[in-house]
């Protein structure tokens, strides 16, 4: 399968540019970033010291000419574009036969009149929504087998849903008390872009998007429960820590909630760490795993998980779904 | 008013030595550790080579005289010692007519029994626990200005109980919902004593203490209202990040909840960011404040607390108690 | 003395903008941005969350009527903007009758000529280089009384002269031999301006400015001796650490370098921590001294000078010098 | 070939286990820990989360029979252990006719007296010193494909090494002059041990060991060059910088530089960056390369050279050495 990555220049496009090239049976053919972007022409290794030697392909612009060079060359497009720009290119790329799987959240919400409050744009192909596949590997595996447009799932909710939906589909959760999930993600996933912000000397702990973050509707969407998602910016790089709160059904023990987790005990990227264990940035940072720990006092569920935002989140999930995409193993490539 | 400190050697009690030994009113007269300690004799800046200059007093031991001694020299000892140690000591002192500041936890709790649960042992001197002034400085001035034993706030608390107390007080808090407090300390709040846990590679971020900190007892006699308190060990050296999750009671706005906060508004040591604004561990690190701001939507209420957790909580809590009982302005040494 | 500083949005004005602020004997009477800055008229405090409740004067600016309103208010400005803009704005303030406390590099060097090749833009007005008073506050104290214009001394020569100018000026030094300074930033000294350089996930450790570096005739002109000067930015993000190689004069020892260095044991912003000791980057992080160790084997010299870079540095040395100025203690409003 | 580590519970033991146990040739038959241990029995990734589903085998025991039972199940032994230790190890294992690879510093130096000096014990097998391999595996690929003992090159000799090495053997270091070698070291470094040094709080950026590391007579005795090396210990992780000073003989060139370092250019794990460039933390952390720039002023030459102080230093090192050992390309189970 040969792979072009659209929007290589950012950090999890990058970082999936390394998964492509180091994977066993997929090829990277092309980088691209925006036609202006002051990096074209650029090796990617020029950005990234750290991948000098592992791609060194130059950043080639989206000009007029690019979609139909793309076409010519490559199976499936990864688009690690904004959300917009996602929007606009999915339907170009599938028109020639292209597979596509956006790491926006361009595609992830069934309901297109959410993105009007939750993205700041009316969506202009409502029509696609259906069609995608929601790419959370683990959870939709038969469908991205044969998906032409994957909407790749966003982190925050790689590390919330890998955690909740083995209790929702266990029936365990008390249907009238929302979810509240606490996360703290390391600044690639704020992006590269150059911005007070992210200032190394800005960058300390505190929260965000309080009570609006369009990760929200994407959780709730796939796990058909209420929650208050409350995400914070941590001085780290890599990785999401998700604390979460959650009021059990009477009578459900510690016994039952390890017993539903064992819905994912033969996944290879989920590590289970089991009852009354904590989840760590440190256990999982440039690691392709989500770990899960819970506990249980009463009716109350303390569950903490984890995931690098860039290698289970974003870019390899991405390399998840190509993988069941392309009939292979889940997790080749990535361990 | 002269000054020893006992248990000069951690973070809390050399943060308080250097507080002190710069105060305009009070004078360090002694820094104490135990009798067998590595670094007996040394001067404290030996161990914190940014105290040089500032506070060079030797670490003496606290050997069979060291009491008598203290005694004779001192009107009021501060105890950064172990909680076992401190319900050890303080009876002694207060034997010999000093003041007691206690910053460790042998004296906030006014049950006895919760010793045993929480903190690990049986409480020697219950009688002491009803005659101990609870050191949230800001909510119980009057009684800190005749103290003889002042049981300084831990650091957590200071941070919840200033931004619950107000809500709580005004009627807010809906009775039937706990509240959930997701804090994260900097690693000075795990003490300087060498362990794995602290050791420079091995801290990231993540929750511990799930269901039974010894925090929960304190916040909850104070508060008056049950909490779920889950601390973490975030990867920073100074500062608390409280979030706080609350269910209001029918019927209360925004502005109810800005305008119970106003009972802090002539506090010089509270920051009231006010409403929809963030609290960070960036606005507070090396600071005497606590930093607090509120969101609402609907009846779920998000306050972020922040402060330092050894310049307001531990040290600066204990320096505000010393300024009250000494007559003194609460922020006196402190800005 | 009212107080003025340009240039206020940046981590060497906000320091500024603390010190003058809450120091005993100056006003700060404004802060002043460029006229086109996003920050207009916010408070400081916006962009700072720690200076809130101690610096939250608007940001004004420098428009047609700033430099009129200014000399009608102030005694004194501090420029803290580029080289080029202080060169442009010292001689409308000297004009006015203000004094002129310039942060840049646009007065330091008295060969106007240096500044093409070092700065990049001819100097216009190298009259005013024989005015300056080079504010390296230890060393020109006495020139510093009387100064209308002060340059003050960069970050890293601040570190690199207080270590080296008591060894050439006892006549330690091999004449020959040239003196090696390896340095490391933290990121405050690369400036608060949103750059991919300064990113959370970008920065780690890595030298810069190799072999053109604009300190090194800075170093070189008062120091009267050829240094190799070779700075770093380091991934923390205040302090500078220098360690720096000398060969002595054959016959010098390790306690005539201990002697010479007691030229500056009544500096109280000087800490010799003495033969054999190092400085480090915790010693001085939030600490206004310079900190100085040494060691010595055969002719061999290494010295360790640690500073922090915005409060011995910059803002810190900038207020020594504003002290001396008034007739003030060197070290008033700073310990 | 069949593996046993001994001190797997280290940084670079835990390391190589991971290596070795996710190698395509090699197995993981062992992980061994002093008999004394508290992590005795523990699965390795109890300490380790990150190693999780990757390396569980338990900490094994250095009790009586652990000799004999290693030799009866392993064909090579890793030891990582303490200098002392691994000197009363390796001999019982080359008996058995087990290889030895030895990442401590027991067998590096040729000339055993220089262990009093620099390692504080008399050698108690300085027989082996000339059987022992340097295990500096792009310099001895030839005497490794061979070698029954290896040992294994230090962390701050593989950078200074592979920077220098190339110079001096083209001749072109002036003979009469030192070489300067400033170099930082992230934490792990250290050890795992607890300790205050090493306390998160604790760290920060300091020179240590000046004028007498042991790692200098190792540079010294393979480089045939005197230099000066002067180690920091610099807070992160992972990764070590040398900037690195040398003078140049009369009339040497930056192409001449540049020439000199193509002797290495087909090495799969080193990374010419090229003239005029710099090599960063950012660049090798995590990665199994040596980054080198380099850049010339007159004979005045600056080197720098980094890398991964576990994964091309210590562990990655030693299996490259293993990879020759066994007939296997140098890089083998490392990209």
């Amino acid at each position: 399968m040969n792979i072009v990555i659209i929007g290589a220049s950012g950090y999890s496009g990058a970082e999936l540019a390394k998964l492509v090239a180091t994977h066993p049976h997929f090829q990277l053919v092309g980088c691209y970033v925006s036609a202006g972007s002051a990096d074209l022409h650029k090796p990617l290794s020029a950005l990234y010291p750290e991948h000098k030697g592992i791609v060194d392909l130059p950043l080639q612009g989206m000009d007029e000419n690019a979609i139909a060079n793309i076409a010519a060359q490559a199976d499936a497009v990864c688009l690690c574009t904004d959300h917009k720009v996602s929007v606009e290119l999915a339907p170009q790329f599938l028109a020639h036969g292209l597979k596509v799987f956006d790491l926006s959240g361009g595609f992830r919400l069934a309901d297109a009149h959410l993105y009007e409050e939750f993205y700041g744009f009316a969506h202009q192909h409502p029509e696609l929504l259906a069609q995608a596949v929601y790419g959370l590997a683990e959870w939709h595996s038969e469908a991205l087998k044969s998906a032409q447009l994957v909407a790749v799932a966003g982190c925050y909710p790689t590390a919330s849903l890998n955690a909740l939906k083995p209790l929702q589909q266990a029936g365990l959760l008390a249907g009238d008390q929302q979810v509240i999930i606490n996360a703290v993600s390391g600044v690639t996933g704020a992006g590269r872009k150059a911005a007070i912000g992210t200032h190394f000397c800005e960058v300390s702990l505190a929260p965000y998007g309080l009570f609006n973050h369009r990760h929200t509707p994407e959780i709730e969407q796939s796990l058909q429960h209420p929650v208050l998602f409350t995400p914070h910016l941590g001085n780290f790089k890599r990785g999401i820590l998700a604390t979460i709160y959650a009021t059990l059904n009477a009578g459900v023990t510690l016994d039952d909630v390890s017993s539903a987790y064992q819905v994912l005990a033969d996944e290879p990227l989920i590590r289970l760490l089991g009852a009354n264990q904590v989840a760590s940035i440190k256990g999982i940072e440039n690691q392709p795993y989500v770990d899960i720990g819970w506990h249980v006092k009463g009716q109350q569920l303390i569950v903490s998980a984890a995931i690098d935002n860039l290698l289970k989140g974003a870019s390899g999930q991405a390399l998840q779904c190509m993988n069941l995409n392309a009939g292979l193993a889940i997790n080749t490539g990535l361990v």
